[in-house]
């Protein structure tokens, strides 16, 4: 059944899917149970609301009608892909485009405020952090920018690879809609699509014309009103999971659980530049606490790297996409995951790039990494 | 974490969510793995392709152009829903209603077929078995129908309550799109919609015209062709446990996990003869082998038998839903379940019955099933 | 890796190892931890201390020297393993013998204390439930005649098929070492032997000659003042799952619990009447609410009635063992179990004894158990 | 019910209880089952025989008599533990001391075995790996020296940290019983002891005359020939894991296991000498492949790094226990384990010891193991 053992544990930095904690893996191993006993709601009442392509699609039907011009960003291979669904669903997508590496360009989204005097611009759709190139736009100055040109444009934020991780406002940066997936930061298996609203999105979800059945919030509402909840059949397993996941996050402490990120995230870049590589996102303003995009010499394909990693090492890292396909591999430090379990990580990528040629001085990132870390990890608070 | 903790094992009598065997749950224990290695297109390809509700949008949209004339059958609430969702996807839906209870009429499908020369009805929306009335409808005369007036129409199933469990002939009567959930007779979780698609449905959905993304044929077969087969993240969990309940029913041989429900059927329906009650279904030739909706005398609420099932006896029986609320109460008999285990819920329905004033004569519903059952029971084969 | 599949549960009525609650196994469902960090002592002291025969081995060789004279009731299969153990151990064993079927004498037991004026015999040993029987003894009277003649003999009592099911007064009853099993009552795997001492106990084992080092009481005393608890490695999985156990019948009550095993008694009795069998067990007095060992007629084999079970019916049923093989099959009724699983049981039963050609009329045991559980069973507290 | 939660996984260091394999959780997640039913024979079958402190109590009174001549070797902890059993169990030991830190000392088993005309030491008892102190004796010497004096002493190995992790030679070496637990190379939960006797162990333990029930040989003999192997109720779960775990050992390759083992073994003490520390073991020779203990400098109490890898890093190293106490630590790497686990955990150690003062070079012992194992690593069999 597992077709590929190797000794071990696999080391899974991937940015998303990503280790699942163990007291969720006890959470989900369970029979299935009715989901129309009182048992249910009650569990669910204790939950939030709704895959990130889902549940793209589920913040795009719900709030916009066929034609509505949108203002999108394209930074890398996920926000193209939801570029791509805007297109395919028949919006008229204005596509700001940046070089792989950089942020959105939000010069060019002020110019585009400023001159929609007519309001034209329905909704901006931005990656709060681009997975594919590592690199974390700043919705702050997004909303900055909105309410300088009193613009009513809906503000429809993938969050995928960012919440529960990064610093995220939904309320103080006027976030429309929000969105995640289970199997990233939450550290659930992929099957559940989060979808936060504002109350202007549900105002805006009752006149959009987009068709839609299965992501249809009214059928959604509807039952959340009758108190059970769920229109179709939902998951026991993934509920209870997520009841687990949030309630370790709520342990650890939400403030806590991002500082943890930045750590990783920190560590992480000063690993690449001590082995005299370059990270993919130009600028640290666009830094990414939750995976970094490494750029490898040209006489090396990331792809290898990769392929090593698995075949050698039994560790899983993200490949290069599209446009940076062979020229970047990342490292994914997201999720339930501490700061030995980096380092090794750190060890096994120091030992693969001498592996494929590149001549770093071993142990040179992990000393980088340690110096930083060993200053600054935190007592785990349950065990002062 | 268990909120209504109640002792042993919970009876788990409804048509969906089912039971889970031991060995599926065992196979689902585990951590996420990159879905992009080598492993998982490996173990992918040992599957076949992709809730309920979903896997109905995505048969539609895939095959279908706006406009489109459907022919729908409303026999009970599952197919109530789906000529809704086919409502709101602006297909022209043609429906054919019959008293709950009764099956698909195809005596008015034979005649619309008949008078449509132009072709102008492009799909027969059909649900094999209605989940709420215990409806299993005659699909080799649909196929016999078209055949005979020679009609082009795709032929669209909804098999949700019956793949896997009641006898399903994808080939044999040209069904172009099949389609199912996880959480039914597979015996899994809720999270993974089956769709088998005909070469004529995957030709038709080269044109339709609807708009889909998330479901949208064209990425999985991108990817299938490619050879790494998911678009996007799958749950590895689901994919895992899908090729352990698949080894399962291999195991039990699918036939005889068919004649296992066709036990399951006649024993519930003698009980419930023997108890003096009316099967919701109201011929013989519907007669569903998954779930049976037994009829309650008019001073009697069904809904008090489930509450009473659930509060007092931990068992879990399926509510009457909408035309048939308060009217029946209905008991799930599909999945991995073996005759005790029905045995122990029809004891229990009898004392529930008493418990609401119907004057049951304790006992007997169980020795009628016994007496077929003892004469009909198979030696298990690997313990012969 | 499971080699005598069948579809659906398999039905465990065999008088331990018993069912296993879905919160146990969750609970258990963990990696390895080291007992020495301070999270297992801090858990341990949650729990109690220390499998039935090394349980027996720990009970006496901590509190009595070889040579020394005890008391023991030889009543079945079980009560005469203990004796064989107590003899190899090199105790003078003082055997009681009863009719299999019957209960201790405690006729005799009265005279043998009556006769000892000088306080030769050491320990009453005694088996609170014998397995192999289902014949339960009265304790209340052992300590009765202790006390009427004021001897002072350690009580030393066999819990195994008792504690956490049937009633049991450590206290009230003086028991100097009352011991169990995981696997029993308290639903775990097998793996932990419970024992607890009395401090009458603990002053004897500091003068007990018996060698031992495994099963040394002291060690344990030693660590448990310590704080730490462990003298060797203990099984991180069972400690939890022991938690979790012991939440469960918290939960449902310690009351609830044994009132439970009580119906589940009554129920079966009423079953093999209606069947028009007999109990082993051969009077009122001594009848068992964990376990009925039921006779057959001379012309069947009960070991056929067990086989068949397991074979056609995916139940396991117990054999008779030693002086009633062939003659009793055992219906176990104790641990985390419910009525409706123990009426699938029944009906099961019922089934098997047409099978092998007894005139069982179908139905009539899950009538007459029927008939006293619809009046009997409470509703379940949280879901009140 | 996890008290003590820290984020990420626990990284595991100690000498044993191990990090156990996911798919050996996964056997081991399931509900008990008749151990008389075929089934377990038939899995048991697959299967070899039976906590370390047990298991020695095992194969000391299964082979031997009260007053028999031992010679044991005294070397650390857990041989002086055995020892005091030995001396408990009434046996005459002639006890062996080294200075800890130092293997056996064979010279002097030479001198008593050439004066030992007459045959007095009816067993020699050794450790083959002393995890106090990380030594592993040469059982081959030890073969060698029995057959050049041609003494019939029987030869009782404790493998407890070497089966399975170190080359073992049962019968090239003539060893005559063998003893393991399941806790340690073999990745499960604790619970079993593994003892292996050779022809000559079984047929001492026909005269030996030790008390001896719970772990009497003949018991398990009995029920071996019967073919139904247990004469006690079982722990299904870890026979289920216990086969789980040797398929992943056959799979990997036991050559292969013991090669990761040395590979592993000479990283951690390159590690350990590129820090500047020494090894407690004082000559190569016994430089031990599944343990290793770092002694730390007077002005450190090894205890606080323990303390801190816990507290902070969310590591479990293992304490120096009795005459190393404070002044060594143990980093255990048995059991399933991977190389970049290893190097988490020696860059942890790093920052661990500049934490409690000592001037380590950080990233110098990961820098010393990674040059080592990136020429020693190979490829992971399956996914060349």
């Amino acid at each position: 059944m597992d077709y590929v053992y190797g000794p071990g544990k696999n080391h899974l930095f991937v940015p998303g899917p990503v280790n699942i904690p163990e007291p969720v893996l006890r959470a989900m191993n369970r029979n299935n149970e009715d989901y129309r006993s009182p048992a249910i709601p009650a569990m669910t009442k204790t939950l939030l609301e709704d895959s990130g392509t889902g549940a793209w699609e589920s913040a795009l039907t719900n709030t916009l009608s066929p034609g509505d011009r949108t203002v999108s960003f394209l930074i890398g291979q996920f926000s193209l892909l939801w570029i791509d669904q805007q297109q395919r669903l028949n919006f008229n997508v204005d596509v700001v485009e940046s070089e792989w590496g950089q942020g959105a360009n939000l010069d060019i989204l002020a110019e585009k405020l400023a001159a929609d005097h007519s309001h034209t611009i329905k909704a901006i759709c931005i990656v709060h952090n681009e997975t594919a190139t590592g690199v974390t736009n700043n919705l702050a100055t997004v909303r900055k920018l909105l309410d300088h040109y009193r613009h009513p444009a809906l503000l429809l934020v993938d969050g995928v690879s960012s919440i529960c991780a990064l610093d995220f406002r939904m309320d103080e940066w006027g976030v429309d809609v929000a969105l995640t997936g289970s199997q990233k930061a939450l550290s659930l298996p992929t099957g559940l699509g989060i979808v936060c609203a504002s109350p202007k999105a549900l105002e805006a979800s009752k006149s959009a014309k987009s068709v839609r059945v299965f992501f249809d919030w009214n059928d959604y509402l509807k039952f959340y009103k009758l108190g059970t909840f769920w229109p179709y059949t939902p998951s026991i397993q993934l509920l209870y999971g997520l009841r687990a996941a949030l309630d370790l996050i709520f342990e650890e402490g939400l403030d806590n659980v991002i500082a943890r990120h930045t750590r990783m995230g920190k560590a992480t870049r000063l690993a690449v530049e001590a082995w005299g590589l370059k990270n993919c996102t130009q600028k640290e303003e666009w830094y990414s606490d939750t995976v970094t995009a490494v750029l490898v010499p040209p006489y090396i394909d990331s792809a290898e790297i990769v392929k090593r990693a698995w075949k050698r090492y039994n560790m899983s890292l993200g490949l290069g996409l599209n446009k940076v396909a062979g020229k970047v591999f990342r490292i994914g430090h997201l999720g339930n995951l501490n700061e030995l379990q980096l380092l090794g990580c750190l060890a096994g990528v120091e030992m693969i790039l001498k592996d494929v040629g590149y001549p770093v001085k071993l142990g040179s990132g992990v000393a980088a990494a340690c110096a930083y870390l060993q200053n600054n990890i935190p007592m785990i608070p349950s065990r002062i």
